[in-house]
């Protein structure tokens, strides 16, 4: 016998049929002989409802209340599905973020899981039931309501899988699982069958938008054992894992694909201590998440420093960098729309050389120009023109036979 | 400074608009130095959107489940609410039943309070907020969400004005109070300033719906004042509290009318110990709400005995008492439809005779008969032809004088 934490999102749920039909999966789940703890999310569209009803009211609410409306749409999906597992005859009992034991800081609307207590989730298993558990939310220690924020569904799912010490957490979803490249960009791209969470975070961080880094961080951290499939076939999806030895056999893992992307040069900056600190912390400021950052050698005493960000930021940035560049001496901002990234990902680079040669070398047979370059030690990756950015996925995808399994 | 505890009802909160327009009520009231404490129901319609969806879910949703599913509907309400009172500047934090102490007994749908912790709604008054509370809804002592059933929201309110020793209880409604009688039926019916409970309780079970019974009698037994008028104006309402000695000057209080009643008799039953027990038993097991119960003195060793219920329980009745008509040997089972019961009600008539007299010769005068006559300490009822119900309101409320202030 397993102990099993399932959690369906959004879409999974999203009609009183789709909640019966994830009913059926759990009961097969635990009639196979295993103990099942579910997470489930709001039904798709609950959340904006929502959030539209709290704007007719303010348009600035209470961060406080919005977490105390926004809890009830995981806790009517808990309702519904516990009476779903109920009218199919497997007993199950619903329970809350703050009734299933999970204790969060007070940061309203964006709370981290401090803690999870899970002696009634174990009491409640232990009687015969399945569990249902309300994603996304908990309470403060002082008994407030909170919300976890983006992705704090999978985070739910991926703690309590922890704190019960779960043999499996299995995140259903409305793909199969983590393809070698976004299928619907490279055609010939595959489903894989097991990730490392470095790799894993590398693809989330890169655009492969299937989990939130932050869960897949949390899992990293305390070793849970994750698999990511689909809630609407039987198909095995994705395992994400440790990593193990035979793991670096594969070079690449996959790549991702992040399009919007904008590249902002500071031309001709003084090469002297402060300058990058001046010109990134008004950035930090200004909330704009900055990926990659390139500062190539000096010449002549200044230098040229590139970073590049979400193409809908860039407003914010060049307004909030206009009056430094002037105080640091910065020659211009020159800032280029149109790019975009491709990453390539895999622990095994590691350990073998050529990876960055064998990418810039099928750019450079496909006539494709690279404007940045930026590695880390499982990752490289580069900034290209967007309109060729299917046409590079595509060959560096067959460069590295990731289209043969 | 006085301590208020105000309950507003789901069609005083029915929109985002009336949600505001109660936030700006609630203010006035803190403005003018008092401590509030606020109980809210689910928006008009929520309650029955959710058992929709419960009820496409499963025909006979589990009860635990149908309280964690309806329990959503006030914590909507509470957190809008509280949003809308931030918004107009005014410090304010919600509670759900649970997070307001209020702790009830396992019976899912229709749980009582058994006790309420106000410890954190003291500590919130003392913060300077107004205090939004979930009415219709607690918890056990072992934490599971349960619900209090039809007009819990006045009954949360009522409790908690009691455990928090507050000064007055306002229940807003859409009337403006309690009448002498229902204006659709008595044009001339004037709004009682003030009613003791054991009028009110006579009026409520009576049919004259303002508030249900529970609650006035929670507010009986606790000594609990409290105050109906309507949130859609500034008039003041009705005002219910103990009795005092000047209330029995006023003979009769009000009328109450109530239509869709049934007449059963059954006739001829021998007249021995245990024949009694044995009909009313049987109807206990129906769950149907007997109202009147009359049976005359004993001729010939046998008697009839009739009583009155709501018409649509007819069917029910009849079938559960087939078998037992002939076990006992009575001789038959008369059912009338198309009657009306109509009250009349006052603590006064305990000291004051001649009541059933003034109101048989009203009934009289009008030609009007009388089918059943039922009388208890502060009222006579009694049972009349439906068509005739709103002639005999008229003319007994014009001949005990209710018309006049």
């Amino acid at each position: 016998m397993a102990l099993i934490v399932q959690k369906y999102g959004g879409t999974s749920v999203g009609t009183p049929e789709r909640i019966l039909n994830v009913a059926r999966r759990v009961i097969a789940t635990k009639d196979a002989g295993n103990q099942v703890v579910v997470v489930v999310s709001a039904m798709s569209g609950a959340t904006d409802s929502l959030i539209k009803l709290a704007k007719e009211i303010s348009p600035n609410p209470s961060e406080r209340e919005l977490d105390v409306l926004l809890s009830t749409g995981e806790q009517t999906t808990i309702a519904l599905t516990a009476m779903a597992m109920n009218s199919l005859g497997c007993k199950a009992v619903s329970m809350t973020g703050a009734q299933a034991g999970i204790v969060t800081d007070g940061f309203h609307t964006k709370a981290k899981i401090a803690n999870i207590e899970p002696r009634q989730i174990h009491s409640h298993l232990d009687d015969g039931n399945v569990v249902i558990v309300a994603g996304f939310q908990g309470e403060t220690s002082e008994g407030h309501i909170t919300t976890l924020g983006r992705g704090g569904s999978d985070l739910t799912a991926i703690a309590i899988a922890s704190a019960i010490e779960a043999d499996l957490c299995q995140i259903f979803t409305d793909v199969d699982g983590v393809y070698t490249c976004d299928p619907r960009i490279v055609p010939t791209a595959r489903k894989i069958d097991e990730i490392c969470y470095d790799e894993m975070l590398e693809m989330a961080s890169s655009g492969s938008k299937v989990m939130q880094s932050r869960s897949v961080e949390f899992a990293k951290k305390y070793g849970v054992l994750f698999e990511v499939r689909s809630s609407f076939n039987q198909n095995p999806g994705t395992l994400v894992q440790e990593e193990t030895k035979d793991m670096e056999h594969v070079v690449v893992r996959g790549l991702s694909v992040e399009k919007n992307q904008a590249k902002v040069t500071i031309t001709n900056v003084p090469d002297r201590p402060g300058t990058a600190a001046r010109i990134f912390t008004t950035l930090a400021t200004t909330g704009v998440i900055i990926d990659m950052i390139v500062q190539n050698v000096s010449t002549a005493g200044t230098t040229d420093i590139s970073f590049t960000l979400n193409k809908d930021e860039l407003p914010k940035v060049e307004a909030s960098l206009a009056s430094v560049i002037i105080e640091i001496g910065a020659a211009a901002l020159i800032a280029t729309q149109g790019v975009a990234k491709l990453s390539v990902v895999g622990i095994g680079m590691r350990s073998h050389s050529g990876v960055a040669a064998k990418l810039f070398e099928a750019l450079s047979n496909a006539g494709i120009n690279i404007q940045m370059i930026s590695t880390s030690e499982i990752k490289t990756a580069v900034i290209l023109d967007e309109s060729k950015i299917t046409e590079a996925a595509n060959v560096v995808h067959a460069a590295f036979g990731l289209d043969k399994s």
